[in-house]
């Protein structure tokens, strides 16, 4: 028989997360014991209003509108509130009074982890965050543990599932973006103001959460470059099928490499959230619906894929239990906790630094020589050109209708070489400007190749 | 500044693996220092020859034939020789004498890994072995620590690259077994003896360390159900890709429903090695070449995938390393090592007792009231029928120019619904002996659904 420790939790918040957790705290704990060398004793949920509807039934007893007096005298503080006050209030108090933490709380580290995680180490506690990022992924973990001895290179994830599901069923049924949000939301996969998610805040919370894990740094949020869904329409979703590639929302984090304009280091990283073209056969087209993937590349260990269910009640609450599960073991094992690696201060660079391949989709005039222009145009910005790929358009019938014979149009399909994105930038502004090109239709980036 | 602790690191062996683990001890010392907070002084690599070839430039003075004088003093040892003696003994030397254990060791592990564990926890040491399993994937501390507050139901896992390199061949050419199997040894793909790889003896291990890990067990090497993928055929390639399937070599660890046979706390686990189908949407189905992916269903996570490269000395190293940092770290910090979750004794199942779906193909003589016998035979079985699929055969050539007019035969490929493996074998028992039956041609199982 184990001697099994009496460890004090205290839980913040009992939402969809929250709920499921002290479900699972009080209906598994023999199982939890087991596991982690110690009773795990659930001293009170701090709720708002212990009378508001939960999605699962709690002990009356256990709620309490005194957060900071459950978090008192507490070996593990679980933080699943949201939010940025009170919930970074009560993470401190929690660690300054000895408690070790785990929160699922994105927002807070996306714009405070930095003081958390220092509070921390002053202390000697530690801040777990494997629910943060990617729902039930083990993402956390393996960046901070089973990668510690390697070097990553680049990660790009699908972090937000509702973004995900969007732009998967526009490309699985050919539908447009407003059609597909508004069944999503029916469907409760989305919001009633889905901005959050379709505007990717959502998402550059967990890139500025991995990046500062991935690159032992501190990435503040504003420096993470961001671009939502709202403008990819049918059309778009069209053209990258045919091109053979499929739109997805990426979390990029990458280091650029050494061209003389970097940080004092000479390192120097960027941090992206944007709708960009997938080659089919790459590992992250094949994530379909709400679900989310990330993937790393590491210097040593090369391409890693780690897949799961980003979001739901009872598929996060697992990620809070893992970490809850190891708070206790280290609380068992003695010793203080491991805090974050050190950190160094690696700079973000502009979004115009990075350099990627670009799909530029223009409508030209169908005359003779347009080609050759737009091509001289590119070649003058630095553009390599991969591939070119000219289809005529059809006359709308509105233009067929009218006196005058309409101008016949061309779509040019452009794939380029890899670019710096500001000589792009650039170059696309000077074809926009010029007298062939009628109209810009869309510029995506290309990631993984 | 931190005040670098240092921590004496002992190697041994210096095959593909090792030699890239100490190539990269040495050249990313200042790194390892950050993330680990401790200087990783690499101390001695002992080999059998000092003077044999190696992959990586060592330095000879590192270089030593004895093992037992340069473990005892180390902080952290890495066995990285292989095989069961001497590594058993020299692991067990270096726990005794108060180091951390990371090793590679499958075959080790697989046969002898309730005698290390149980030594590690004796003296409070660690030992850690995420490149047992699946190379550079993390695999070991998702189970370990990620998972800990869930509960593990199935794993699915291809965990053998070389014979996923193979049948992914197969199935993309339409190339037979033999010939796939010689090109992926000309290439280095394959040992000149595949036998570890293609009987799966290899995946048999990983199989057993999987299942100990996910279900806090010890799993015996010898209660592994094996089967190899030697008798895949072109034939069964095709079959399988005409009904929407792929043939993979899975290590499957799962638990059972209870019924009524179990052990002693109504659990039981089966833990099985065999080409089985998956279906062509399944994420498992798009894991090509020599990689690795492990498909793990959990309680409350759900679905979760792990992909990576499954061999290979430097991704391994990777995963080495990774071990090396934690166990630095876990110095650092104080306390004793977090050894394995108290472990119960969960009886493995026989293959018998396990519950699947099932493809059946027969060649049967193709007339009247041959399927109304066929069907009556596994209605007697209990096997439930979900598809059944006829084609008459175009008679060989053969028995075309022969005297007398050769019978015609028909192919019958029966998909069943969940059956019982013995069931199903005393059923494909009677119809082998029936006489309508030609010839059972393959039975395969279907997992994933």
């Amino acid at each position: 028989m184990i001697d099994h420790r009496r460890l004090r939790v205290a839980l913040l918040g009992a939402g969809s997360v929250g709920s499921q957790v002290a479900h699972l705290l009080l209906t598994q704990a023999a199982e939890l014991a087991e596991r982690s060398g110690a009773d795990l004793e659930l001293a009170g949920i701090a709720v708002r209003d212990v009378d508001a509807p939960r999605d699962v039934d709690l002990p009356r007893e256990l709620l309490t509108t005194d957060a900071e007096g459950l978090i008192v005298g507490s070996d593990i503080v679980i933080e699943l509130m949201g939010g940025i006050e009170p919930a970074r209030a009560h993470i401190l108090t929690a660690l300054n009074s000895g408690a070790d933490v785990v929160t699922g709380n994105k927002a807070l580290l996306a714009t405070h982890g930095a003081e958390i995680f220092d509070a921390a180490d002053q202390v000697g506690a530690s801040v777990s965050y494997e629910a943060a990022v990617a729902g039930a992924i083990p993402i956390v973990r393996p960046l901070k543990d089973s990668l510690a001895g390697d070097r990553v290179v680049r990660i790009m994830g699908i972090v937000n599932g509702t973004t995900n599901y969007i732009l998967d069923r526009m490309d699985k049924e050919g539908a447009d973006f407003a059609d597909v949000l508004a069944q999503a939301q029916a469907l409760g996969y989305a919001e009633a103001d889905p901005t959050a998610d379709v505007e990717a805040y959502d998402a550059a919370q967990k890139a500025a959460i991995l990046a500062s894990l991935a690159f032992h740094t501190s990435v503040p949020l504003e420096a993470v470059h961001r671009e939502g869904i709202t403008s990819i329409d049918k059309a778009m979703i069209d053209g990258a099928r045919a091109a053979g590639y499929v739109i997805k929302l990426l979390a990029v984090c990458e280091r650029l490499p050494a061209d003389g304009d970097q940080g004092e280091d000479g390192e120097e990283i960027s941090v992206r959230v944007y709708p960009a073209l997938v080659g089919r056969d790459h590992p992250l087209a094949s994530v379909h619906g709400a679900n989310n993937a990330v993937f790393v590349e590491a210097e040593a260990a090369g391409a890693l894929m780690f897949y799961g269910a980003g979001a739901g009640g009872i598929q996060t609450a697992s990620a809070v239990l893992g970490d809850v599960v190891s708070a206790a073991r280290r609380h068992i094992a003695g010793g203080v906790g491991v805090g974050e690696s050190p950190r160094m201060s690696v700079p973000v660079a502009p979004i115009g630094r990075i350099t990627t391949r670009y799909q530029i989709t223009l409508e030209v005039d169908d005359e003779p020589g347009v080609l050759a222009h737009v091509a001289s145009i590119l070649s003058e910005g630095g553009i390599s050109v991969a591939t070119v790929e000219q289809t005529v358009e059809q006359p709308a019938e509105e233009a067929a209708a009218e006196q005058a014979p309409a101008p016949r149009r061309a779509r040019l399909v452009i794939g380029t070489h890899h670019a710096r994105e500001q000589a792009l930038g650039d170059t696309v502004a000077r074809l926009s400007s010029s007298d062939v090109v009628e109209r810009v239709v869309s510029v995506l980036r290309v990631e993984g190749e």
